[in-house]
């Protein structure tokens, strides 16, 4: 077992990465304040890994509820959902709140915890490889709004991370992929050996090799550690997480939340980056090429879908890095060196837009 | 105009009590960080004083959303209208929301301002005796859930709390009395000096004697910042600002929010906590008359309506202070010393509740 520790002072906590941790009670306990839990999953991930939790869970009143499972769910309205639970279960303040799934469920039970009788702890058990190497570290919790992604939420951390690599093994190829998205986007802003890495063990990755696997989210997971702790709320740096985030949350708003999966339409935005930072001088085109080789190899798409320039713009300007009217986004100076930039020629965003669909 | 500290450390923040405050422009603009603002108000408030507000924020980029008013739409459905408004109008995460209105307004952008984007800026300027002596001061906000009061929201202090006691002259006569409820509540649970003076100025305060109500106002806030100052989070004895509360919420609830207005019902959960405290002899039955006389005089009931013991009970567990599956109830040791404790007999609970109906 891999233990990296997130350092935000009284926040601080740990990442476990390893096999069977689901099955580890006395690792679990540790991290539970009262003895009352609720454990938030969906429909796919519960019938596969809600009883071996339950079973680490003896001695305590734990109880679930079950989302139905996609990112459409990630609404106020389901949110409410695991609300009406905790009262109906009459769950007190000393409760725990334990998240088993995807970035979905840690998004939102994360922000449910958040927000019950104004804050009660929680854990997040992630489930697919997005949540292990991305969404479970860092504390953003959040819920969609029609007309913006994550645009209602908190900064509110867990008390561990529990990266149990075996769930991997029921993960589908495509999620697999959606995953290998967020850790390639590491390597482009700021570990260029990790990508030297990918490069060479992508077909060992997508293989689900254990020993792949476990490396990938180690080392992703310690850039982000690295990240939240320099800039927990988002003032600077921790912006450069969002490559790729702002034409992929204006894809995933205009198709219909879950249409593209999350991963999917970040690979979409990071080629996009590349894209504009090549046309504004920053990137060779070696390197976009290389960029998009990664992608497709990941079978990632780099293409996104036919949406009109206007509206794509019209979304990207519903983004948390808007300053003074302004979009800015998170671009390339060279691979593994990512900025935060409201310098682009309005002119060569457009012909990213245009150039990058299918 | 008077200021009043409410001590934090980096989330510091003022109280200003005064006439006239509303046209400050300068003052207001003080507490705004950036170009944008959103003020929150409701359909009774905004007609009289959101032109005013208005005026002061020349300069800036100023939206409202007018919310429908009572304690019935304190909910998650029409939290997202808040945030509706704010997307619809492109605000940024350097929007600065104004809550320009009584509790509820206050409760809602609050919990607003610390959900969108993840936390944005906000203002206090409550518009009611009740909000202007308690909960526009302190950071708590919320909304209702069907099955319990306050049940959803957050800790999340404002930049300012702007009292004008001007607004004062327009609020009905049973919003005032209502507010008077939670000014007696500093007396008793920790200011008998104070109480005393409300015992020689109720008529002053029902006549709106500009004196008196700014006088109220401010030795209510500074017992109000002085428990929130030592006890942000309610670890300890924040939790003695809830007298009455327990019993209250259980009302409310019961009764459907808004039939009751919150002071009304805290009112009647005041009595029932000195009628509990003499039964178990800490309070002589001279004490309990004495809250009684100073409740009536103010136009405030005593006695709550026909709720069976057994809901009034089941609703009682729904509480924050609940801890280890034990109902805990702010009860008085003596006149001005509260406590928090879980130690009464049940048989005097049920003759209390027995005992304070109509």
């Amino acid at each position: 077992m891999i233990t990296l520790d997130v350092a935000l002072g009284d926040r601080s906590y740990p990442i476990y990465i390893g096999r069977s941790l689901l099955g580890k009670a006395a690792l679990i306990h540790n991290y539970l304040s009262g003895k009352e839990v609720l454990v938030v999953s969906n429909t796919t991930v519960a019938p596969l890994y809600l009883d071996k939790l339950m079973a680490s869970l003896e001695g305590y009143r734990a109880e679930s509820v079950i989302l139905p499972d996609g990112e459409k769910y990630k609404t106020l309205e389901y949110l409410n959902d695991i609300f009406t639970a905790l009262l109906e279960k009459r769950m007190s303040r000393q409760t725990s709140i334990i998240a088993l799934g995807g970035g979905v469920v840690g998004d939102m039970a994360g922000f449910a915890a958040a927000c019950y009788q104004r804050g009660i702890p929680f854990i997040q058990v992630p489930t697919t490889l997005l949540a292990q190497v991305d969404s479970s570290v860092g504390g953003k919790t959040a819920v969609n709004h029609p007309a913006g992604k994550n645009m209602i939420g908190a900064f509110y951390q867990p008390k561990c991370v529990i990266a149990d690599t075996d769930v991997l093994s029921t993960l589908d190829d495509r999620q697999l992929s959606a995953g290998i998205a967020e850790v390639i986007k590491y390597g482009l802003i700021r570990d260029e050996c990790f990508l030297l890495w990918l490069e060479e063990n992508m077909e060992a990755l997508l293989g689900r090799d254990a020993a792949a696997l476990v490396y990938a989210i180690e080392r992703s997971c310690m850039n982000k550690a690295d990240v939240v702790a320099a800039d927990e709320h988002e003032c600077g740096q921790r912006a450069l997480l969002n490559l790729g985030h702002t034409f992929g949350h204006a894809i995933e708003t205009a198709m219909g939340y879950g249409e593209w999966l999350h991963g999917e339409a970040v690979a979409v935005g990071m080629y996009m980056a590349a894209d504009l930072s090549a046309r504004l001088g920053w990137l060779e085109t070696t390197d976009v090429t290389r960029v998009a080789r990664l992608l497709e190899r990941a079978n990632l798409p780099v293409k996104g879908p036919r949406i009109s320039i206007e509206k794509m713009k019209d979304l990207m300007a519903v983004d948390k890095k808007v300053l003074d009217g302004q979009i800015r986004l998170v671009l390339l100076k060279a691979i593994g060196d990512a900025v935060v930039t409201d310098e682009f020629d309005a002119e060569l965003l457009d012909q990213t837009l245009q150039q990058c669909q299918v």
